[in-house]
């Protein structure tokens, strides 16, 4: 059972209200009471214009708010005084969690937070901002103990990885890293910043020509259009997409000047000016708190674009693709070489439409990328079903559900890097995901449909991750390189240094 | 005449070395005084292990300290001691100005400045940092006090802007301004940030058109090779590039995470999760010190790239362009429609080589302009000579000498916005621009030619100018486009939306 203690605040003092209020309780109590048999409500004292009031029952208590307050005007309305707001002055709740925690965690906005067995009992206070419970808060942070509870039993578990197909074998001549030869012949060269690399033209070609495999031969013949996304991203958007759940390790963070006034900048300009370097103290003050990010995944500026909006039954599916900027990604100690950078170039096709629209291009995507990788890029690869734990925990997940309808998930296209190690034992890299994510976004950018509801998802092309893996097996002779490939290959020529 | 109070710190007491110092000095203003008429030093007192020498001369009286060391080591090395630094005690700078200046400004590492008719007079104290004279921070000090000064008086002033050529008047059937056309058609979506457009499809067709044609029928066939550069641009490019001369006002900075590990971030978390809201003051105390910006123009990177290298004869000119990703400025107040815009996609190409190699690339580039925007766009575009104020106060600037041999500048390209007013009223729009820097750039990234001193130049295209620019003029009925650029534009389907 949990417990409410709450006060009603009146319009003015109610103290010649009693004999009204008293008639009014035991009223309310048999109301609710009839489908809520938990329900227990009783006034405990008035002051001035409040009337505080202590109501027991099992689930969300806070939730019969409003209905009191309903159930009261009748008895009150006729004195001209009306309910102005409420306040929580004290709130016990109760959350059955699946299993006892195995470590005590915190939970913001609560006076006290404690573990009894299977139950955390979360206490709200005077300080608990009341404005915030018709929006759902008091559930949200009850979901969030939950969440973390079930985290403490998945954490540092491996996703649930399904192999659903794999490439035959093949006679891979090349055994190194790439990179280190792409470095050699000055492919590329390091960056100013951590995991960025200046592609010289070489490099670039490989690049471009993997875009015009990608553009020519799968996003235009399944009728994908090229659009342009923004590419600094406001927070406002990643709290749609729900990236603020656990991304921000991650994140670059952009900041604005407080000033576009130069006279503003005068101190910082002048430093620079004597030191001829970069005074960060002094910018540091001069910047607004932070307002959002780099591009992290390209699809949510495209979901905000939709946002809102009815798209007409003519124009379902939406298929669009952005390749007009970079991500960046914190990636820290899992930096390596050309495949695991900050900064890099990803094409990112979105589809949005029925769940037949969805998962007709979700199949003809699948064997279009088949095409792609097995008779022009040639490579060895695999690919599978990806679950995290916490889904599999939800049910209703894994290989078997693959080729069910309605299917939604993740699906990661792996490549075999020789130079890791051997097939069995080395880790393959994920050079090609596609993700069927549902009514998760269409419903967070309130996108709509004519008449029909809408699913979608996207299938992020990584052109860093298709080189790497594409060199890995192949290595950086033309000579080398499948026939099929050079014909989207122009070859230039080399810059020359001394 | 400056004077100078500094004490020599010798590696003991030199108590003991009176009778050879004072010997020593008369030698020292003998030897320097030869060339040096204005130089006068004297011997002030001996306390412990610092000598305290008074010393004058005009200009700058600390570039005598290392030889009057030299001098001295002569007398008293025979001690087996040796002097080890110097403290500055106090400095007594007078800087000639050009004239009175207006107002009185701060210089910063001085402990005084004061102004006296056209002179203005920095003292430095004993809290100058003096291991950084050797880096030349006093000269760099003065300078910026000239520069202040001079600056008051071009302050307001606009860049002069010589027109060296305007095309025919053409009859231009549209007169609206295009942006407003283009929401109405749903070609462009507001993006979530300040300055962010999303391009559907259509306006997308029509970017990528634009790119076509600059790759194909100008960067391609003078021998311009892709490249990709970074985007994230640290703070030490800048430093090199001279952008922190003036350019923060207009900046995007960048911060990282702190810690890339999500238990730091759970509070963070937690707050999102349960408001739905990014809780902006708690991920502000999670990131480090900005360190740098993103992308402002596209060759920094590029000349970063080449930092250092000499590049071979056989591979001059390098003739290179990125396109890889979006530059962010902070437009602010001066922000209109698609034109004016904080986050724009432009094509930036790069030649570095000879005197005469960067002034033949820089002959083909306006021909090959002139054709384009004549005979595909057919635009009615003028282009200029401009110099900012500052730099005709110096000589030698202005539209006479833009056919000179080793021409230094930059070219403006115009076109005429109809919906701005008339051709003679109405400000045009630079659309395009031309730059030779001279050896700038080369000298701050010590980029060396094999046997040659090397220039560049760069001549961003900007996407978003040239779309604005042809929609100002055309409009947006495909019918009433120019035939030569209609090869170049593959039309799509519209998205409808209800």
């Amino acid at each position: 059972m949990n417990k409410l203690k709450v006060s009603l605040v009146f319009s003015s003092d109610i103290g010649k209200l009693k004999a009204d209020i008293d008639k009014a309780i035991p009223e309310i109590q048999k109301t609710i009471s009839e489908k809520q048999k938990s329900f227990r409500i009783s006034a405990d004292t008035i002051k001035k214009n409040e009337l505080f009031l202590n109501i027991e029952s099992e689930g969300f208590t806070h939730t019969f708010i409003p209905r009191i307050k309903n159930l009261m005007m009748p008895n009150i309305s006729k004195h001209k005084i009306g309910i102005r707001s409420y306040r929580l002055i004290d709130y016990i709740l109760e959350i059955d969690l699946e299993k006892k925690p195995k470590e005590e965690f915190s939970i913001p906005f609560t006076k006290k937070t404690e573990f009894k067995g299977k139950k955390v009992i979360l206490t709200f206070g005077e300080s608990f901002d009341t404005t915030q419970i018709d929006t759902g808060v008091i559930e949200r942070i009850a979901a969030l103990a939950k969440d973390k509870a079930a985290a403490q039993d998945y954490e540092g578990k491996a996703e649930y990885n399904s192999i659903l197909w794999t490439s035959k074998e093949k006679k891979l001549a090349y055994k190194d890293d790439p990179t280190e030869d792409m470095i050699k012949r000055k492919w590329v060269i390091q960056g100013p910043g951590q995991g960025q690399w200046f592609h010289t033209p070489n490099s670039t070609a490989l690049f471009k020509a993997m875009e015009t495999i990608a553009v020519e031969k799968i996003l235009k013949p399944l009728g994908f259009k090229e659009v342009i996304a923004p590419k600094v991203v406001p927070f406002e958007v990643w709290e749609k997409t729900g990236h603020l759940s656990g991304s921000e390790p991650e994140m670059y963070f952009v900041s604005l000047p407080k000033s576009r006034d130069i006279k503003d900048w005068e101190d910082v300009i002048d430093h620079y000016k004597i030191t001829k370097k970069a005074p960060i103290d002094k910018i540091k003050k001069m910047l607004k708190d932070p307002m959002g990010g780099l591009c992290y995944a390209q699809c949510p500026t495209i979901y905000n674009a939709f946002s809102g909006k009815t798209i007409a039954k003519e124009s379902l599916p939406v298929l669009v693709f952005d390749r007009s900027g970079v991500s960046n990604r914190n990636e820290a100690g899992g930096r390596h070489g050309i495949e695991r950078v900050n900064e890099f170039h990803r094409i990112e096709p979105v589809f949005i439409g029925t769940l037949e629209q969805v998962e007709d291009i979700k199949k003809k995507l699948m064997e279009t990328y088949k095409d792609i990788f097995e008779n022009i890029l040639e490579l060895e690869w695999r690919y599978s079903d990806v679950v995290p734990f916490y889904m599999q925990q939800a049910g209703g997940f894994g290989a078997d559900k693959q080729d069910a309808k309605n299917w939604k998930g993740t699906i990661d296209f792996e490549g075999y890097l020789p130079y890791r190690g051997t097939r069995k034992d080395s880790e393959w890299l994920e050079f090609q995901n596609l993700s069927v994510v549902g009514d998760k976004y269409t419903k967070a950018f309130s996108i709509k449909g004519q008449g029909v509801e809408l699913w979608s998802g996207c299938t992020g092309i990584g052109l860093e991750r298709w080189v790497a893996t594409f060199l890995a097996q192949h290595g950086l002779d033309k000579k080398n390189w499948p026939k099929g490939f050079l014909k989207f290959f122009k070859d230039v020529e080399e810059i020359k240094f001394l």
